[in-house]
């Protein structure tokens, strides 16, 4: 049933030589068939393709794109239990997940096509011609956002459908009119192929140009040069800091730069202040449980640093979660490779003088390389300050538990922290009350700050944030997630003295798409 | 009466021993007195102080923000003659240009305090708790811009007063809440001093932590030292390709990479097509000497390169513009740096097989070595598609004509520029019904696209786009000029389930600062 090449502007690609196959991390198995890498030349021609494509895509009116972004979605979901089945034997999901994460991609693709058919997100504006000026007049000055050009995604391991090959990624760039070419991860090349084949039937069914999308196979070398060629504009990555950080390097040293929105590595760190610990503590044990252990940890927002003040309340609070977390199940983690490399960064941290192991799920672990339990640990925050080790990301379910003297230590660890996408206060209207500096160098190391809940749980809507400053994000100033996240692969174009037949027509006089634009400072649906 | 050091967080520095002077590039005589570099520890300190600032004045009430803009713009005024005779003794441009471009600076000061006071432009955004949804809740989530931290600005040369020390960059930064370290340029350090100067005061009767504000001499050790400090955010810069990519691999180099805003290098294309030509050929040959002679040729914007098809109204136009540039008078140029490279690039220009000099002006040069003549010279779109070096900026008074066989020939010309800030198209509705192609090619490669107009002449006003693609700027996404350019210097902070009081007031449920906000996907400026 699957093919297992490459789809290159509307046709398979298999030149290349080099073959690899899924594997199944709740068995170890090699899943059928062998997917074939993509040469040089045919991921170059992905790009030529998208190159081709842009003029034709880039110029459609909003309402096909938002037709095709609706195709998707359903073509995806006509997939039915053929993409369910093969995505949870190739990431060790289970079946409820993905199709709650088929649900999340679908309505992904299908609020930015509203957000494409309303329109105003391309944030017009209109200086007006004004004759009479001295010492000269002001010309009719026109602005609005358009499509930056072709953009190369990287998917993400971890949601294999929602951040991956018609993830959020593919889906704003698709919205912003930008054609795509999507590095297949090779984790979930199944599910991948099959997502792909849904959007290619959604390009063909919509007349467009068919490198309008391409799909493409291989390893880093071929990753880069996706980012390297001449037409590409932009890049979208989910995944390690290591890779993150290559591809960036890779897009700066290039003649003429792009833009690379890589979302790499967080440890979200938890404040909880003593008011709340005292109050709810176990509340807030049992919620941690469940928030670093959802999807086997292996979140970008899963809580991987908790801290807290020493003392009576704290000492119950960890005994709780000794107790939560040895109860754990134990979960079947997305790859070998990232199990091990879980493994390796726990017993890293865990072995710090002064880090103390406070417990591990006693359910005896899956079978297979990619069995993982939930663990706790616990230090305090003189050691953390002086061991930076103790700040890195260990992904996959595992959280340290951080014992301060006082409210400025907790400060100094913040203080410490690196660039973030989140972090998360528990208090008491009372704890709050006295939390500003702590909530201030919370925000500065933060792009989202969360008060009583958890990091987890990512909500697609307009006030989403999804980035933070580096090592969060490449790129403090987006968002990932969220229909902001469109701003990312549009440009600014200004129309100086167009009459008005020449111009796009969400500047026209009369305001055809009734947008919301700010004429001559002030925002109005207005016609001129 | 200029004391030729540093200014540091409100205190004057001058630890260094190089020193250098200004020059009058009209006389070529050393201008009293002596200014010293900074050192690595004052350049250090500087970004420091910014840091500590931060915390301070990235806080303060939008009012407070306006209000120290409008400050700066009338301690600016109150510089007097002083100030204006400085800068035409250190740029050799005319007082009444220096007037003019002083009421553009404080025009702009005082744009970005309305812009502030006003404030919409944080894109407040709020997805209001749906506890009801299924299968989970939506909590409440908010988001809004905030700034992005300290801000090293790099002035231009070629306005030293409007995109210097308190020009765009500067006035941006600070609007949107970010202390400012400005690298003075060593054209024109004692117009920099008066200005920091106004800053400084303006800051310490504003009560704001004098890190807010500090002004550097150095050289580009200097300038690097300043982009990799730890606690800068964002650059902005206005200058060489050279200089600005420099800076631009400084930022990216460094552990934790920030945006860098070069404005670098333009040749902006001008586009006569036949009617027009025919119609109108000598009033468009007299616009554009009035246009690639302003500030002698001295704008980012300044057409460099003419298009049009060969025959007869070709040749009309190129005899008429022949005939004003013999008549047109020489100017001194800013340094004899700039003077002796716009030779030496208008040599090596006109040295390329097929191309021709068509006219100088027959003005004799004023002494001195800084005196530059306007000239124009003629080639083929046949050399021009054959010799990249035809397309190369020459910055200062000259304009290359291109004769193309039909449009054809001119869409490839086109297609062959780099990014570009502007193109510019001059036609009759007869043409321009038939110019769709190359106005999307035009638009492909730059920012912003003019219609019967000249490109210098930049709109500071909400629908400016003034950037455009590499090497043009090296983020195609944002301008640096009109309101839009602050948000180069905010990034989006995102707060979930936060209790009203402890939100900024541009969130809070009241919307007390009359907010325009996107309330669950809709625009408002209702409360909750």
């Amino acid at each position: 049933m699957l093919h297992g090449k490459s789809l290159i502007a509307g046709q398979l690609a298999g030149a290349g030589s080099t073959t690899f196959r899924a594997r199944n991390p709740a068995t170890g198995a090699e899943l059928e068939p062998a997917f074939r890498e993509a040469t040089a030349a045919e991921a170059a021609r992905a790009v030529d393709a998208a190159a081709e494509a842009f003029a034709d895509y880039g110029a459609r009116r909003p309402e096909e794109r938002a037709r095709l972004l609706e195709a998707i979605a359903a073509e995806i979901e006509a997939l039915g239990d053929a993409l369910i089945e093969r995505t949870t034997s190739e990431t060790g999901l289970p079946a409820a997940r993905i199709t709650g994460e088929r649900a999340r991609t679908c309505g992904q693709l299908r609020l930015f096509a509203e957000l494409v058919r309303e329109g105003s997100w391309v944030d017009a504006r209109i200086d007006t011609e004004l004759l009479e000026r001295r010492p000269a007049p002001r010309p009719d000055i026109r602005r609005m956002l358009k499509p930056i050009g072709p953009v190369v995604v990287f998917g993400a391991s971890n949601f294999p459908l929602a951040f991956s090959t018609a993830g959020g990624d593919t889906a704003s760039a698709l919205a912003a009119g930008c054609p795509v070419v999507v590095k297949a991860h090779p984790a979930h090349p199944g599910c991948g192929e099959l997502v792909a084949g849904a959007i290619a039937r959604a390009a063909a069914g919509s007349g467009l140009h068919p490198g309008v999308f391409s799909f493409v196979h291989g390893g880093a070398a071929i990753g880069v040069a996706l980012v390297q060629h001449p037409a590409t504009t932009a890049v979208g990555f989910t995944g390690s800091h290591a890779a993150g950080r290559a591809l960036f390097d890779a897009a700066n040293s290039r003649q003429k730069p792009i833009p690379v929105f890589a979302e790499m590595s967080s440890v979200n760190p938890v404040f909880v202040l003593p008011h709340a610990l005292a109050e709810r503590g176990d509340a807030i044990a049992q919620g941690l449980l469940g928030s670093f252990t959802l999807g086997v940890g292996q979140f970008c927002t899963k809580p991987g640093l908790v801290f807290a003040l020493r003392g009576p309340a704290m000492d119950a609070f960890v005994d709780k979660l000794a107790v939560s977390v040895r109860q754990a199940a134990s979960g079947t983690m997305l790859t070998p490779s990232i199990r091990a490399a879980f493994e390796r960064a726990r017993a890293d941290l865990t072995a710090v003088e002064g880090v103390r192991g406070v417990a591990s799920s006693t359910e005896a672990s899956a079978a297979g390389a990619t069995s993982a339990s939930p663990s706790v640990a616990l230090t305090s925050a003189a050691r953390f300050l002086a061991e930076p080790l103790l700040a890195h990301e260990v992904f996959g379910p595992f959280v340290l538990v951080i014992g301060c003297d006082d409210a400025d230590e907790m400060l100094a660890c913040v203080r410490a922290l690196d660039g973030q996408l989140t972090a998360t206060l528990h208090g008491t209207e009372a704890d709050l009350a006295v939390a500003g500096t702590l909530l201030e160098a919370a925000e500065s190391r933060a792009g989202r700050i969360i008060v009583n809940g958890f990091p987890t749980g990512v909500e697609v809507s307009p006030a989403m944030h999804h980035g933070g400053p580096y090592p969060a994000t490449t790129d403090v100033r987006f968002t990932s997630v969220g229909t902001a996240a469109i701003l990312r692969f549009a440009r600014p174009i200004c129309y100086q003295g167009f009459p008005d037949a020449l111009l796009p027509a969400e500047l026209e006089n009369a305001n055809p798409r009734n947008l919301l634009r700010t004429v001559n400072g002030a925002p109005t649906r207005d016609p001129l």
